[in-house]
C-alpha cells in the first residue's frame, strides 16, 4: 500500500479492492531465487522421469536462469494484475520460451510451489541469522576476555547483591544466545523437508522422483503426507519463535545498557556510533540503538501472535488465510537481523568505567554471604546461624559506618568469638569473586576457562 | 529495508546500520500534512503572541504551504540522513526562507511535534474508519431489507437450533459495527488533547497561548502534564483495541462466507469480484476475499501486541522506543480499511439461495421449542414439564420419519392429550419466526422495525 | 484443576475427561449474587405479564433469596455434575419450592440468562476498579501536594534532560489514571444493556416485558438483536484492553520506582511493607511489589490475547468455545485490582530523598535550554542560532570543570557578547523549574493549581 | 484468590496487599517432590563432599521423606506466612530434623532451588506430553488403517478440489504430532541441565560437586554460568511455544469435527460421550469437546504471551517478575494435557459416514485435474493446454447436468478429438484416488504404506 492511507481510496471499485487485497506480488517476488531454484529442480526431475524431454528442460532452465539475470539486474518488469511471484515468472518464462513453459508445470501446483519456496527462504534466513549469532557471540566473547577479572556489581531485584566478574556478565549472554542458535537450528531440520511434488493436495499420479528435487534444493527429505505439506505453517510460527527469544534476549542486554548509561550508574559509554548527542548538550548521549533494540521484541513477538492467530480453527489444507504468513515473517527476520548487527556494533565499542563498576561492587556490604560462608566452613556453623551472626556483623559496620573490612577482629569477635583474623582473607570484592571457584561460578580463572571454552567453539 | 533482507548487508558499518535503525523518514513522511499543519498553526501562535514577527510568520507560513505542495506533487526529495519527516521539512524551510525558518522551532521541540502529528494522522484515520463503518452498515441494512423475512437456521454449536430471518441475522453484525463505531468515537475524544507547547518535556518560558494552536489544529483543548503529553501512547494502544475488535467481527462474519459458500450449505454465492474461480473447475469458486478478511484479524492484533509489548515498562517520558508506535499502526489501519471496503463490496453484490436457507432451516425439528412454549401458553404446563413432553412428540416424528408438522393431531395427544388443533398454528418455520415478537425477536416485523430504525440513523 | 496436574489423571476414562473440560461450575459460581438476581427480576417480570402466577413468583423470589443466603454463608453444595451455576441454582430451587421452579425458565434460556449475569458481573468489577483508580489517584495527588516544588531530573532515553518538579511527575500518571478511568466508564456505558430475553437466539413468543427487567436489573435498555445479545463478548475483551492499558501504566511506575530505589540513584525509599530485606544484607531492600506490578500486565494482556483468539472466526450465535471467557478474565481482573490497590499502598508511604533528586537534576548543564531560550527571548536571537551558541557556552563549563551558574560573565560572553547579567537569572534548577510557567508545564505554581484541579474532581 | 473477588478486600492492610501479591505458596507447592528431591540430591552431595556430616544427611533424607508422603497423604499443613513451598519445606524439617536442617542451604540458595524445582517440573509435565501425543498419534493411525481407502472431498478454501482417502486426512495430523512431539523434545533436551551450585547468582566458595547433582537429578550436566542459570526462562517459554503450536493443530482438527458434524455435512458423528444432547430436540448433538479443545489455544498462547511480555527488558539476574512464571504455565501445559485427552477420546469413538464423504467427494467435477493429467500423458499436451481443454470437458459436462464419467466418449472428443476410451479409467472418485500414488500421495497403498510406518514407530 505504499506510502499513504488505502483509505483514501476506499470508495475505489471492486477490482481494485479486490486486487489490493489479493495480490502478494509486493512482497513475495523476495523469494524470486528461491522460486526459480524449485522450478529448475522440478524442470530436471521432469526430464530425468521422461515426463518432459530434455529440450523442454533445457529450454526452461535457460530461461529461468536468465529471468533470475534480470530480476537481480532490476530489468524485470513486476506486474501486479499477475498476482504473485509464481505467475510473474511463470508468465515471463511463457514469452521467452513458448511451449516448454506450459509443461513446467505438469505434477505440480502453486500449494507445492509456494510452500518449497517458503520454506527454501526461511532456511536461508535461519543460516543468515545463526552466522549473526554466532557473530554477536564473538564480539561478546571478545569482551568478556578484556574483562574476565573486572568486578561488578551483581544484582537481584536491581539491587547489589554480590561482587561478580563483569566477564562472567557478559558470558551470560554467550549462552542465552547458544540456546537460540540451537534453536534455530532446530527449526530449521524441522522444515527442511520438501514438499514439492504434494501437487494441489493430493499428490499426482505421474511418474515423479520425490526424492531427486528434495536433493537438489537441499533438502533431508521429500514431505511424507501431501495434505500437510500444503496445510503445514508450523515451520513459520516455529522459527518466529526462537526470533522472539533471541529479541527477549536482546531485550534484557538493551535494558541493561540504557540502565548502565545513565549518569547514575555510569558503567557504560556508548559509542558516538550508537547514540545520538544533543547540540546543546554536549555530555548527553542518548542510547538509541539500545532503546530500539529493547523495543523491537514487540514486532517480532507482534508477527508470532498475528501467525498463529491466522492459523487457529483452519481447516485443511491451503485456505487463502495462509497468504498472511510472509509480510510480518519478512519482517520479522529483518527486525531480528538489524538487531543483531546493531548489537554486535554496540558491543565491539562501548567502553566500561571498571572504576565505577567496581565502586558499585564494594558498596552496601556486598560481601556479606562471603562471611556467612566462612563461618560455615570455618567454625563447622549450620547455615542458618552462620546467615544470622553475620546479620549482626553487618549491623555492627553499619553503626559504625565502614565497611566490613574496616571491621576490627575485636568487632567481629564480639559477636562470634571463635572468628580469626583468617575472616580478613575473604573480604572485599576481589577475595569474593576470587573464590567463588565452584563450577559456573564467577572466579575469574572460571571465566577465562569459559573463555577458552567459548573461543574454541566459536572459532574466534 | 524494501525489498530484500537487511541481513544481506549484516556486514555494513556501524554507519549503515545506525541509519538503518534510526531513520523514520521511510515511513514517518506519510503524516507532512498533519506536520506542516502543526507548524502553521505554531508559527501563527506565536507571532499572535509576538514570540516571532509577522514578517517572519508570513515567510514561514509561505514556505510550509509551498512544500506540501511539493510533496503532494511527489517533487520533494526526502533524505535519509534527515533522519525524519519534522527534521526534512525544517531543512527544506530553511533553504526557502532562510532565518525565519530558524525562529519557528522556539517554544517547541521534537518531543510535542511528533506527539501532535501523530494524533493529529489517528485522529483522521478514525474519522474515516467510521464512514466506512457506516458504508458497511448502510450495506448491510439494505440486504436486511431484502430478507427482513427470508428464513434461515439460527445456529448454536453450528448446529440447527430454531429458525430466524436472514435480516435479522444480517442486523446482528449492524449492531457490532455500531459498537465499534462507538468505540472510535470514543477514542477519538479521548485522544483530541493538544500536546503541543509540552516542549521537549516541562513546558515552556515563552508566553505561548496554547488554547489557540489546540484550537486551530481542531484539539478540544491542551493537553494538561507536559510530561504526559510526550510520553503518552495510549491513544494508539486505544485505536488499536478498537481495530481488532471490529476485525475480530469481521472474521466471525467472514468465516460464516466461507462456511455458507460450502456446497454442503450453499446458502450463498460470492460473486466473481470478490473470489477466484478455478478454469478447470468452472463451478468451483473460492471466497478469498472472505479468507483474506478472516485472516487480518492477526496482523491488527499483532500491532496491538506489539505497542503494549513496546510500552511495558517505559519510564518517563520520551525513550526512543517509541518510535515503534508507527510503522504496525499504519499497517493495522490500511488493513482495516481495506478489509472494511472488501467487507463492503462483498455484502452488496452476493446472491443469497433462500430455498435452501429455508429447507436447512426447517430441517431437524428445529420448531420444537415452539412446541413447548405451546403448552406452557395454552395449558399452563411448567415449562421443564412441557420441554419433557415436547422431547416425547420429536421422537414421536422421528420414528415416524416425518416432519412435526406432518404428526397427526391424534400421535401428538397420544404423548398429551390436552393438545388441541391450535398447535398447528405453531408449526412450521413460517409461523415459529412470526411469533418471536417480543423487542428484539427474530419476527418480520420486527427485523423491518429494525431496518426503518437504522436507516433513520444512517441515513441509508 | 486444583493442585495438581491433570495430566496424573490422563488415562482417565470419557466421562472424567468430559466433565472436566465441560463443566464451568468451578469458577462460574462466583456469579451466583448476579444469576439470582437476573432470576428474580425475570420473575417477577413474568408475573407482571401474567405469565406466571404471583404465588409462583413469591415462591421463587423467597427460594431465590433463601439460595443467596446459604451460598454466602458457604452452607450450599456445588454440584459439578449439574456443570455450572444456573442448573445448580435451578435444581436447588427446585428442590426447595417444587412446580414454581419449573416455570421460572419460561420465555429464557441458558444462552441469554448467561449473558446477563456476566455482564452484571463485569460492571460490577468495573465499579470497584473504577473506585479503585480513584484511590490511587487521591494517593498521588496528595504526595503531589508535598512535593508541589521538589527539583528532580525530567528524563528522555533515561538521561536527565531539563529539571522538572516531583509533584508535577507524579500527575503524570494522574493524567494516565485519568483516561484508564474513562475508558472503563466507556465500557461500562457500552456494555449496559441488557441480553435477557433473547432467549436461546431468537427471542420469544410469550409476551414479555424486557423494559422491566431491563430496568430492574439496572441496565440502561435491552438489548435490539437477540442473535447479537447471546453471542456478543466484545464487553470482555474491551474491559480487558481498559485493564491493559491501566496495568501498562502502572508498569511503568513500577519501572521508574525499581530504578529510582537502586543505591545508585537513590531517589526513593519503598517502606518495609512493600519490599523484602535481607536479614544478612540488612541495607538491602528489594522492591518486591513494584517488580510484581511490573510483571503483572503479563497475565492480564494474556487474557485479552485469549479472549481475542477465542472470538477470532467464530459463526453465530453461541458456541462453546464462549465459556472461554469467564476465568482468564476474573483472574485479570482480580490481578489489576491487586495491583492498584498495591501501587496505592506504596505510593502513600514511600520516602523520597528531596535531596539526590535535587542534585541529581542540577547535574549535566541540564538547564542549556534556559539559556538558549534566553538568547532568544533577550537578543531575539533565532531559535536554531541561539541554540548553537549555548553549546559553546556549555562547552566552557565542561572545559572549565564548572557549572553554568559558576561561569562568569565574562566567559559567557566571550561565547556571545550581548549577553548581560540577566542571565543568571535563567541559570539554576530552581529558576528554570520556576519559568516553565506555560499551561502543562512543570512550574510549582503550575503544579499547585493541578493539584486543586485534581481535588476538586477526586474529593481529596 | 480462590473464589471471589480480591477487589472485595480492596481496602485490606498493607501486610494483606503484600501477602497477597507476595506469596507463591498456593500455586508452588505443585511442585513438592521436584524441591524435595532436588534438597535430597543436594544433601547427598553436601556429605560426599564432606561439606555436611553423613549423619546430618541422613536425618535430612528421611525428614524430606517424611515429608513428601505426608504432602501426599494431604496431612502437612501448608502456611502462607512462609510464601513458598522451599520455606514451607525447609521450616518443616527444621521442625522434625533440628540443627542438621539449618545445614540443609549451605552452598545454595533460593533462586538456583527454585530454577531447579522448576526445570524438572517442566521436564515432567514434557515427558506426560509427549506420551499423551503418542496417544492421540495411536488413535489416528488405528482410524486411518480402517479408513485407509474410504473417499472424501480434499478441501481447499473449504471447497472441494480433488478426492482423497480419509486415512490420508488423518494421517496428516499424525505429522503434525509427530512434529509437535519432536519440539517438545528439542525443548527438553534444551532444559535438561541442572542450575543446582548457581546459588544466589555468583556460585559458591564451598567445594560442591555439580556434576553429582545434576547426575541424581537426572539432567545432562551442570549450567555453565550461575547468572544466567538463575536468569534463564527460556525453557518455560520454548515449551510454551511447542504448546501452543501443538493446540494450534487441535483447533484446526477441532474445527473440522464442528463443521463435518453440522446436518449439511453430516460426514461425521461424535459420540454421546463427547457432545451435549438436547431434552427437546433428540437429534441434535453439540459438539462441545470439539468447541472447547479449539477455544483453548487461546489461554495456551495466552500464557506465552504473558510470560514473554514478563522477560522483556528485565536485567540480570533473578527479578520478583520471574516469580509470574508459574500459574500460566501450569494452566497452560493442564490444558494442553486436557485437550490431548478429549481428542482422543473423540477420535476412538467418532463415527464416519463413508456414504456422505464419498457422495460429497465426486461432487462438483472433482476429477477434472484427471482428465489434464491424462491429456498430458496420454496426448503429450502442455499442461496449461491439456488444464484449457479440461475446463471446455467440464463445461460440457455441467451443460449436460452429468457428471464427468456421464459423457459419451464422442461429446469428449468433440473438445479434443484424440482422446480415447482410456479416459474412463481416471474418472471417477475411486480412480482418482487410486491414481495418486507420488510418495505422499493419496492413494490408498500409499495410506496403508504409512499407517504401516507409523504403526512401527508407535507401537501400536
Amino acid at each position: 500500500m505504499s506510502n499513504r492511507m488505502w483509505g483514501g481510496r476506499f470508495k475505489a471499485g471492486p477490482d481494485a479492492i479486490m486486487e489490493e487485497i489479493n495480490a502478494s506480488i509486493g512482497y513475495d517476488k523476495r523469494f524470486f531465487r528461491e522460486d526459480i531454484a524449485g522450478s529448475i529442480a522440478h524442470a530436471n526431475m521432469l526430464a530425468k522421469t521422461a515426463i518432459i524431454s530434455e529440450e523442454d528442460r533445457d529450454a526452461i532452465v535457460q530461461g529461468l536462469a536468465d529471468l533470475r539475470d534480470e530480476i537481480e539486474h532490476n530489468t524485470f518488469n513486476f506486474s501486479r494484475a499477475l498476482e504473485d511471484i509464481h505467475m510473474n515468472i511463470e508468465s515471463a518464462l511463457s514469452e521467452r520460451v513458448g511451449k516448454a513453459a506450459a509443461r513446467l508445470h505438469t505434477a505440480r501446483s502453486r500449494n507445492d510451489q509456494v510452500a518449497t519456496d517458503f520454506r527454501l527462504y526461511v532456511r536461508n534466513t535461519i543460516d543468515l541469522l545463526m552466522e549473526q549469532i554466532g557473530d554477536l557471540q564473538r564480539a561478546l566473547v571478545k569482551r568478556a576476555q578484556e574483562e574476565y577479572a573486572s568486578v561488578m556489581p551483581g544484582f537481584t531485584h536491581l539491587q547489589t547483591a554480590q561482587p561478580v566478574t563483569l566477564g562472567h556478565h557478559l558470558l551470560a549472554y554467550v549462552e542465552m544466545l547458544s540456546r537460540d542458535y540451537h534453536r534455530f537450528m532446530d527449526a530449521r531440520a524441522r522444515l527442511n523437508v520438501c514438499p514439492l511434488g504434494a501437487a494441489a493436495l493430493a499428490g499426482t499420479s505421474f511418474p515423479i522422483d520425490r526424492d531427486m528435487t528434495a536433493q537438489e534444493l537441499g533438502f533431508d527429505r521429500p514431505a511424507s503426507n501431501s495434505l500437510d505439506a500444503v496445510s503445514d505453517r508450523d515451520f513459520v510460527i516455529e522459527t518466529l519463535s526462537a526470533a522472539s527469544i533471541c529479541a527477549m534476549h536482546l531485550s534484557r542486554f538493551a535494558e541493561e545498557l540504557v540502565i548502565w548509561s545513565t549518569p547514575q550508574f555510569g558503567f557504560v559509554s556508548l559509542s558516538d556510533k550508537f547514540s545520538t548527542g544533543s547540540s546543546i548538550m554536549p555530555q548527553k548521549r542518548n542510547p538509541d540503538a539500545a532503546e530500539l533494540i529493547r523495543a523491537k521484541i514487540g514486532r517480532i513477538f507482534g508477527a508470532q501472535v498475528a501467525m498463529t492467530m491466522v492459523m487457529k480453527g483452519l481447516p485443511l489444507t491451503y485456505s487463502k488465510d495462509m497468504q498472511e504468513d510472509k509480510e510480518g515473517a519478512f519482517d520479522a527476520f529483518d527486525t531480528l537481523s538489524l538487531s543483531l548487527a546493531a548489537m554486535t556494533g554496540m558491543v565491539g565499542d562501548m567502553v566500561f568505567d571498571r572504576d565505577k563498576m567496581a565502586a558499585a561492587a564494594g558498596a552496601g556490604f556486598s560481601t556479606a554471604t562471603d562471611i556467612a560462608d566462612f563461618l560455615v566452613r570455618t567454625l563447622n556453623m549450620p547455615f542458618r546461624n552462620a546467615h544470622h551472626a553475620t546479620g549482626a556483623i553487618v549491623a555492627l559496620a553499619e553503626k559504625n559506618n565502614c565497611t566490613l573490612e574496616q571491621l576490627t577482629l575485636e568487632q567481629m569477635q564480639s559477636v562470634e568469638p571463635k572468628i580469626t583474623k583468617d575472616i580478613f582473607a575473604v573480604l572485599g570484592v576481589e577475595n569474593s569473586v576470587q573464590s567463588r571457584t565452584s563450577f559456573g561460578g564467577t572466579a575469574p580463572d572460571n571465566v577465562m576457562a569459559q573463555v577458552n571454552h567459548w573461543q574454541a567453539i566459536l572459532g574466534a
